[in-house]
């Protein structure tokens, strides 16, 4: 498989990231191309600071780089030759199976959807994100593609991760779930409410609405919402995630009988670490593409970008977008007798 | 000053609420008169269980008891004689200076919103939860009172988390910001874009916007957003600190020498676990209505509904209602002469 990265947009600068790629060949042996994607320059000093000469790296040239600063849509019209652009044209003109990128978030979504398209059937695509609660691994989408979403779009998430649950992280008969302000039909705001009554449709585990109580209580393995309410809860999630853990540390520090303690029972802090780790899982696929696209976190260090690199090859060899169209194939039958209005207009 | 207490609609029944007025009484010797409002003989029984004969307490009979399974419009209507109704029918005759229930929320704000009616330039009233962060305590409102916001609403409860925030919490010149997805004017949905103008015409210390990202750093004191997104923040805000701390728990639990360490450094988190408690903070004030309703938690005990009847004591001591009419009062000056279609048809 071949995997075209966007070496020069994130945060750290173009040396982290082609570390985490040496780390990634390292790793997978099925990736037989790796293709880096940078002005030319910059990428051949940062291999050579690795001293990465693996002959299944390839440099591709682009002049220019997205910043994070850069607006969007604006950006990826003026600056034709950035390395993010580049990156998608690899996936589109088939040169490559799958895109990673690190750079700004609303560039590789307006760049992926402008230059992939979607898939049969899609209308926006959605950045599904894993998120570790203490006895389960969830999905969360959208959690920030799309911020004006239609009921339509949610169902179409709740498709996706339906097969992103299932092919990905193993879930058999995922639980989806439309996440609201209470676990009956009749509460929500008037795009849940409406997408409830098209979720309810479908052939997939709809288990209805849940609320922000049920996320870390092992009740539901696909959460669905619109790209505002999912941005907001992931960033939520994290700032308490970590907020937690610096308070925990300070307060273990207060004395020397809480030092002692806190070495002695350090494993067990490691072991949640470890596990709430956003680099654990590294990248947030952009579901409903034709294409793979794999956002990495801006931040991504080394060990981020290695596992963002692994989670794509996953998803290129369990072919998701294949699964995708199949599963959205078969809701548009079950849908095209309906008749209700948002129903029959839903696959029109 | 005059509480009433609805005692009845609690989830752990009528006991335990009389339980927590007695403690509240005995620390809280402001309060005159304390109503307690529900069925007479179960109030009577408990008050006998609970051994308390404290000469200000009062019983007010009310025969029904709103669940928290009633649809809350049709269940106000039907359920005339039930005691969150009689309740707030206190306030409203001037009875009592404040209202506690633990009772079912969308009832609460129904029967307050139609039979207290909001305070002068006060569109809907906002459900305002105090969070505990590391290093500061914020304001999220509307935690779930106004599902289908206008930019409008979320002006007015920038305003009134102003003021609660100053005047409750004790914080000078309060940092407000607008929840959304990116810190940018540019960042939103239609609502928070609105929204954004209006604030920052207004004489308060307004941010502009606010991330998931921040919440937990203390960025920001009061935290505005429309009831649907307040409601699943605040719920999974729960859910997470709540998971992570049993998680903590059982990994402490897994061997003897985590067990040693765990029982060294329990100050450091009994310390944690106490600030996060909810039952510290016991209540959240229903704010823009004429007269203080304050929500306790359905599930609240004893230590709870204490804390929520002391908070209660404070609000109406600081008489934040006659500091909300004046800051609205001054917000519609200010937007009087505004040009904007929303700023003109905003206080008409």
């Amino acid at each position: 498989m071949r995997i075209a990265v966007d070496v020069m947009g994130g945060d750290h600068g173009c040396q982290v990231v082609v570390e985490g790629v040496k780390l990634a060949l390292a790793a997978n042996d099925r990736i037989t191309s790796m293709v880096l994607v940078g002005q030319r320059p910059v990428v051949e000093a940062a291999l050579a600071a690795a001293q990465c000469d693996d002959p299944r790296v390839e440099l591709v040239h682009a002049s220019e780089v997205l910043t994070m600063e850069d607006k969007p849509v604006a950006a990826i019209r003026r600056k034709k030759d950035c390395s993010l652009v580049r990156s998608i044209d690899l996936i589109r003109d088939g040169r490559v199976d799958a895109v990673v990128s690190p750079g700004n978030t609303g560039g590789l979504v307006a760049a992926s959807a402008l230059r992939l398209r979607t898939l049969p059937g899609v209308d926006r695509c959605g950045i599904a994100t894993v998120i570790p609660a203490p006895e389960n691994l969830f999905v969360l989408l959208d959690s920030g593609a799309n911020i004006d979403c239609r009921p339509l779009h949610l169902l179409q998430y709740a498709i996706m991760g339906h097969v992103y649950s299932r092919e990905i992280l193993g879930t058999s008969s995922p639980r989806v779930g439309i996440l609201s302000v209470g676990t009956e039909e009749i509460k929500g705001n008037e795009l849940t409410l409406e997408a409830y009554k098209l979720c309810k449709k479908v052939d997939i585990n709809f288990i209805g609405n849940v609320e922000g109580h049920d996320l870390f209580n092992n009740r539901v393995d696909v959460v669905v919402c619109d790209g505002f309410v999912g941005n907001i809860v992931l960033k939520t999630c994290e700032s308490l995630a970590r907020g937690m853990l610096l308070w925990l540390k300070s307060e273990l520090k207060a004395n020397l009988k809480r030092k002692i303690g806190a070495l002695l029972a350090q494993n067990a802090f490691r072991t949640i670490v470890r596990r709430m780790d956003p680099d654990s899982y590294g990248g947030a696929p952009l579901l409903g593409l034709n294409g793979n696209v794999m956002k990495a976190h801006g931040s991504a260090r080394e060990r981020a970008i290695m596992n963002a690199l692994t989670f794509t090859a996953e998803t290129i060899r369990h072919d998701i977008n294949r699964h995708i169209t199949e599963e959205i194939a078969a809701a548009q039958e079950r849908l095209a007798g309906d008749l209700t209005k948002e129903g029959a207009a839903a696959f029109a």
